[in-house]
């Protein structure tokens, strides 16, 4: 693995680094960690890489590696840089044979996700994109549970996501997390429904297996004087006539990062909240609800491939990372040795899903600011 | 007190009874407890009411008890009866003199709560309208903290209310609460939305203190063959730039009876659920979550006006209807006594409440069917 | 019902009179309610009652009362008094041939318990003992869980009821809760132990219908110069081998009234806690937990029997202490009638049950503060 | 980091390798995973090792790694052995002049385990016991605030730890976890009470820094032909007159891993559970209870630096398994570099930690099976 972003100054290289490490299937061999040269040299010796791993550009990362053999040279990329450094290293990678594991939301804009949709399909390469929610083992069960019909039809769906931290400017104290996410030039059309928002909208198609076929949302900003929305609502209406909310809020004062879904369908229904993310609750119109947690041999197979300790032993935001790129790692290293990676493998949020994302945010800007409420396909 | 409806066949009247006679402050002395007059007679006896106080027709015991002397008829009313039978009763008591108290909605169209609230202003008497939630210590604690500033500039509102009850046709197997509840004949022209989404509004402005001034929904029916909304979501807008979400429903299957609401503000925010009544939750930006529970010295004067018991000694639904009662009859036992109410006996929910609910369902109702969406005043 | 204590400054009388009468089946008629006869007098007429009916002393008060036509005396009275009143006013009211209810701990000591249970065997009376925790209907439905045997063989117990509230000297500070409690000439040879381990001793066998056979404890006096014990912990053994821990304090600073009760057998365990009353957990080796509640048609019939609301309306102490009522009245009234009453009517505790406690404080009185541990067999 | 144990068929093998690596400051190099060559070897290859790093004996690994230059040979290793295969490689290491990270218990005596003390005190070396549960960044929180004095004087320390894996003879079905932990050849004197019970007692000294002076137990075998207690309490005495319960079962059928701590001292108390483990609970006398969360600004040092994620981020078991690996790293790496490794650094369960442990265990035993009751010291 090589990395694009993610110096010591960073905070989500760390955890792509953690969560990349922990099983014991990647290496990071090389990277360019900062647009700042002496920040990506001093990082790359902290994480105890060789001075001629350690680059001064994506640009240069891609001539060199290139030119190393095959054993040795990075099989893939991982990008975690603002937005707007999203696209370019991408295609760069993959122009140069290199899988990539890509933060979400996946580009700028729509049309760099569709282009890079373009480029997968014709170097049959392949790309993670890091929705970590759907890692976690519990999301998988609940995914399973409503795929098979335990819940009858779907009807109605709940997607909320509030956070707390952009209450105030943040972005004004010298921030880097806020600074770059509040900022359109670096974050895109949108702030927190870029930011958080495309999370709650992709587990709900991620887990119910449908498509959200329309929006009608408002979106808000309440912080004086930034210039992307902090707050939004959107009802949303799904293929199969289901209905659902999805709200995402920076300014929910208090709250840490309390994503939570609930589908009901006309049997019975299901909540799970990312603060106890080892417990999925199942309800039922004539029986008492279950607590079905996971490390237990009642799970499903997905669930199970996606816990690391016994019931009991909570496993975390990290593993649910871990499972991105463990599924990523197990599926690159199948195809890399000629053979077809296992379907359980292949469950990892690839350029399909971000493309849903880019197209979720085209909508929800495109509604949230309307003069007149309306419903708006995507 | 005197019941109209509430025979022993009816699950709201013996909620009222429950919580009305709690405190010893309240008596049952007649009722015409349903239409059916051997019901009427029959539950009135095992209320251990004397036969001629038991009566065939709410409009005979209004004509009987007025030409009892003071100190032997009743004072007030508790009307009990589907919401069609709200109307009619209550102008017979206002214009005979009783006060009242009736469940919510207020009556079945805004015309009617506007001609009661004439009434009210004619003839100074009371009348209370059981939103019980706003009855709960907790609650009262919550619109304290609110409106005396300590979250700052209210920002956000979700309200939701989620039921699984009527998940299936439960009115076509006979089950009376459904029955009347989903037929607009009986019940109005909103469903969930009338029934439920009434309370969670009530419970917004009451805590806020902001007025809803305008807002964008849509209503479903889910289940085939209903005639009106058994789900629905409403975008709310509030008078101080405050923007809430509004969710209520009864097929979200394998629900009980969810009501919960939080509020945020640039300081903080705030957290209730009924189904843990006894705790408010407060958020903070800066320091760690606070669990006030009802009980403690540490609370303010309207939670432990409404409190009966010490921490951790759990109050529940029936202790908050009985709030609703007891300020009522302290309030009218005062103006009986030709004295000032103390304000934390005003504190009930009135016509005015009563109004508010029944434009929030004409306005939810015009915005929730609409071709296009649109935002709707009210 | 008459009255032996409960004046307007005692806050467990309060509690007795709204759990009597909020199901309207008992009326108060009279009582003395408090050894300073103006308060008794200020009191009764805050109740309503005509002055005739408010007595200076007990001892008036069964003579006067009995000396009544018998529709209009009083059918019972409610002792709730401190511990050292509580077998003198009994003892007269049985041989007055007035039912009792009383609170717990039943007398002062296991020989006064056992002469009430002489009393009783001999007059055919009514006593009802005030163990409010097993009138929960969660409870009722853990003990008809365990005793059909759906846990297995039961092998361990844990009950719990830690308080904070004499953390400190409260008794110092005037306040009339704390002064009795911890006073061995009011409340008895036990403190904590007596105060609030037996309702957690009463839980124990109340759910596993097991006997304790012995047990070795230790009890402790944490607040320098108090003379009664504010803590304790007791190893207990059942007589099916089962084996149990008592945990019982008063100075766990910051509790508020947490008893909670684990139990579990060789096939699953079930956990119930006051703070979350309406809920009873049921844990399985091979399945999901359960989360039953209260209001549920799965309910068992005495859940049912003793629940007043449906399901997601909490219900709370004051509904558990009116279950007692209740069932009590509704024997009483049974017998009076010279009928039988219904099993469901008659699951309330009774002298044996206050005998049982008292053998509990005694045992784990003598082994709690043994110069070496030992087994009390009790 | 070489490994003694830990092949591809053992649980806690796989936890420590996850623990170790994830930080990218740990590199696997060698080690016999297993006395089976043939799955030792298969395991090695499985974690990418060359087959020359791949050992059949522990003994052989100690010679071959000691002829290895400085840069290139492991400079610790980690044992993941049953209890009876603790000290032989663990002594081995440390007279060959490597670091030793051991399992909990640290040995099968307490004899062993002081002689490792004495051969860590002759050769200077570094052991870290892996406690996890002291791991924990909301454990730590909870030490800091208690031995600053936040609660005033510790009086009541209640920790418990349920489990349920063991309700039935899974040793007779081939479990190997079950297998070796009921065998007492190769588990020692004690099961539950070695296995868990030492877990549970280590937090009590931990967070209190409190210690242990004697106690009084009993301990129970509850399932039929088993040999060693699969449950048990304890009555314990602390220094400061402080008085615990601690409680161990792994036959509390439907129960995962529910280690518990609470402590309560003059002015407050706090309650730390590890099925919620990023949340420290604060309990106060005179005002709301607080939830303390990881990842916030106001936490203390102790917890910021064993916190890898920002708040509502859970991190979980692994993560407090990597904190001990981690401040182990920092400290050896300190000590090979020949500087003084920083306090923070030094917070990892020691041999000191390791003797009490076993000290526990012998005093429960001794005091578990006693004919009559008694206080053991230790």
């Amino acid at each position: 693995m090589g990395m694009v972003g993610g110096g010591s100054d960073a905070f989500i290289g760390a955890i792509h680094r953690l969560a990349a490490l922990m099983d014991n299937q990647i290496e990071l061999v090389c990277g360019c960690f900062s647009s700042d040269p002496d920040i990506s040299l001093s990082s790359g010796r902290s994480y105890f890489l060789p001075e001629n791993r350690i680059y001064k550009t994506y640009r240069e990362m891609f001539e060199k590696e290139t030119r190393l053999p095959a054993g040795e040279r990075m099989d893939f990329i991982s990008i975690v840089t603002p937005n707007v450094v999203h696209f370019d290293p991408a295609r760069m990678a993959l122009e140069n044979g290199f899988h990539v594991v890509i933060d979400k939301p996946i580009t700028f804009t729509l049309e760099e996700a569709l282009e890079l949709k373009n480029l997968i399909k014709k170097t049959g390469l392949t790309l993670a994109l890091t929705h970590t929610y759907s890692g976690y083992p519990a999301v998988k069960e609940a995914r399973e549970r409503v795929q098979r019909g335990d819940f009858g039809k779907i009807r109605r769906i709940y997607a909320e996501y509030p956070q707390g931290w952009l209450s105030s400017k943040l972005e004004d104290t010298g921030n880097p997390q806020a600074s770059w996410r509040t900022d359109p030039k670096r974050s895109g059309k949108a702030g927190s429904m870029g930011d958080i928002g495309t999370h709650a909208f992709h587990l709900t198609e991620y887990i119910s297996g449908l498509k959200a076929t329309e929006l009608c949302a408002e979106l808000n900003v309440f912080v004086p004087g930034r210039l992307l929305d902090d707050d939004g609502a959107a009802l949303v209406r799904f293929n199969n006539g289901a209905r659902g909310v999805i709200m995402a809020t920076q300014v929910a004062a208090g709250e840490e990062n309390a994503i939570k879904i609930r589908i009901y369908g006309d049997k019975g229904g299901l909540e799970w909240t990312q603060a106890e993310p080892n417990t999925l609750w199942l309800k039922w119109t004539d029986r008492p609800v279950e607590m079905v947690r996971t490390g237990h041999p009642y799970m499903g197979p997905a669930a199970k491939h996606n816990t690391r300790t016994p019931a009991g032993h909570p496993e975390g935001y990290l593993e649910a990372f871990a499972n991105i790129y463990r599924n990523f790692s197990l599926t690159v290293r199948a195809r890399l040795d000629g053979q077809e990676p296992l379907p359980l493998w292949l469950d990892f949020p690839t350029v399909d899903d971000g493309i849903r994302g880019m197209q979720f945010i085209d909508a929800v800007v495109k509604a949230g600011y309307a003069d007149a409420p309306k419903w708006v396909k995507f």
